[in-house]
């Protein structure tokens, strides 16, 4: 029942797509035209989400302050997504086109930019505490990035640098949209903390699932090719556990670590990773990290919004795209 | 005198420098070690001396908040940079290699992002209406830029067309450095607009006399290479007048709309181009608009910092760098 926590929010969910529309618009043709490209298809609105259930579930009543910041938080996420592309070499996302693809990387990059000045203009008229918690996720994906980058390739990564690496690159941001939508809320700090904390635990599993997912998905479903992530030289959860495995870790550590492999080799690798059952290990990784922080949400009184929240991080957890 | 405007500030701006190597590091090595790269050569601190200035000169007392939004200011300001540089090409900046030639295009796209998650984050302490202010000026320099894209080598710009791109581009950012000066130091806000309404002619001219250094620029003293607006095909003041001569204009178009002019014909160009005066009729132009904006000036009670504001306005429009 994927629906269940959309349709507890579906007025606010359809005030954060208005506001993505009239916050993001331009009197310039065609950064309009691109800002529209990217917000037309719509995305899966979790980070909102996370911010208003989470309001909701803290006992906030007037939500408008939470879906402004939902939209915000979607408009950021959207921007770091449209230069992580460029990064990445990205070329399908949503089933489309990306956005350097289909305009320029120069275009895109701009586009990023405008994207995320509008983000932080909305936020800019909340409070510092907002802004900062916004911030930090920022600076943490950028860092993330960063020690991304430095182990591209690398055979030698362990669980701990790739949770490092999750953490910044995913989790930050829906930890900043749970803390948002708490302090909104006016919640306690005991509240607002453990809602984070469990909130840590489940930006990481959706990220592994994420993970997983390059090794299985159906790109139909997911809307992008999958082996990008060994293609790309990317160490995941999936490759670090499967490389572990005494009969086929060889080949795959020899094709991860060469510098181009062929899409055959990629091919190769990624049944092979099916073939030492890593795929599952993470799923069972996943779930259990969810499970072991369930008790974080003890502090939330039981409500229609906290059956919502519990509902989307399980989604989130057991997704297929 | 350059000095005078520095003298009268020096203790701010050498908190501002204090507070851009503080207020950019990371705990990542190469990330902070790319930071450190943008912001050890100095720039010249125009726009945190605009937000100090302003507001010193309005009567305001404890300048903490002013030089938080000035730092904030220029750290948002190279982020724009760096962005800027990818998407021109540029290869120079302040006589070093530009970030993405340095390091990857990649990396400095994250460090753009990085600096601007920074600058707002200082800014995110402040009030709305600073924030508003930023988010404006970076809202307008990407739309801009996408401004100054769609008339590329295109030689029917219209001087009107030029101004509105040199808005967005320069004048914008330095408005808001005044505005927000101007609003910390609790201004009455008809002495406000009249300062940023100066600042606009100021930014305007700054910017001309910036293209006329593309045209006639010692790079020894720039610290980038002369031409590259024509090489790009950037319609800039100097070439749209020049366009206009009877004897050179046709050459000079010849050569601006083609799709890859050689470095020979650029150089052809840039004599051409002075050879018709247009970068003497460029400086007039300059000179004019800040002489007939001063008359806002008459709002500020005379002082040292009022002295010392027109100073640097003066500097900004003689610069020979």
């Amino acid at each position: 029942m994927p629906g269940l926590w959309r349709r507890t929010i579906s007025k606010e969910l359809t005030e954060v797509d208005a506001l993505l529309r009239t916050q993001t618009g331009s009197s310039n043709e065609e950064l309009d035209e691109m800002t529209r490209y990217v917000f037309d298809t719509h995305g899966k609105h979790i980070r909102p989400s996370l911010c208003i259930l989470s309001f909701l579930a803290c006992g906030g009543k007037d939500s408008r302050d939470a879906v402004a910041a939902g939209a915000a938080i979607e408009i950021i996420h959207n921007a770091s997504l449209i230069h992580d592309d460029i990064n990445d070499g990205g070329t399908m996302r949503r089933g489309r086109r990306t956005l350097h693809k289909e305009y320029s990387i120069t275009k895109a990059i701009v586009a990023g930019d405008f994207l995320l000045a509008q983000g932080f203009s909305i936020l800019g008229s909340s409070s510092p505490a907002v802004v900062d918690s916004i911030v930090k996720a920022a600076s943490g994906m950028a860092e993330s990035e960063f020690m991304q980058d430095s182990v591209e390739r690398s055979v030698d990564v362990s669980e701990d640098e790739y949770m490092e690496i999750i953490t910044g690159k995913t989790a930050m941001l829906m930890m900043a949209s749970v803390s948002i939508g708490a302090s909104l809320a006016g919640a306690d700090p005991k509240v607002h903390d453990s809602l984070v904390a469990y909130t840590e635990a489940v930006g990481k599993a959706f990220q592994i699932i994420d993970d997983t997912l390059d090794v299985v998905g159906n790109a139909e479903l997911t809307g992008k090719r999958v082996g990008l992530d060994i293609l790309e030289g990317k160490p995941t959860l999936p490759l670090i556990l499967a490389i572990r495995d005494p009969k086929r870790g060889p080949r795959i550590k020899e094709v991860f670590s060469s510098p181009e492999p062929s899409m055959e080799d990629v091919c190769e690798v990624l049944a092979l990773i099916v073939e030492t059952g890593a795929v599952e290990r993470c799923k069972e990784i996943a779930s259990k990290m969810v499970d072991d922080a369930v008790h974080y949400l003890d502090v939330l009184e039981a409500s229609a919004y906290k059956d919502a929240f519990l509902a989307l991080s399980r989604h989130m957890v057991e997704r297929d795209r």
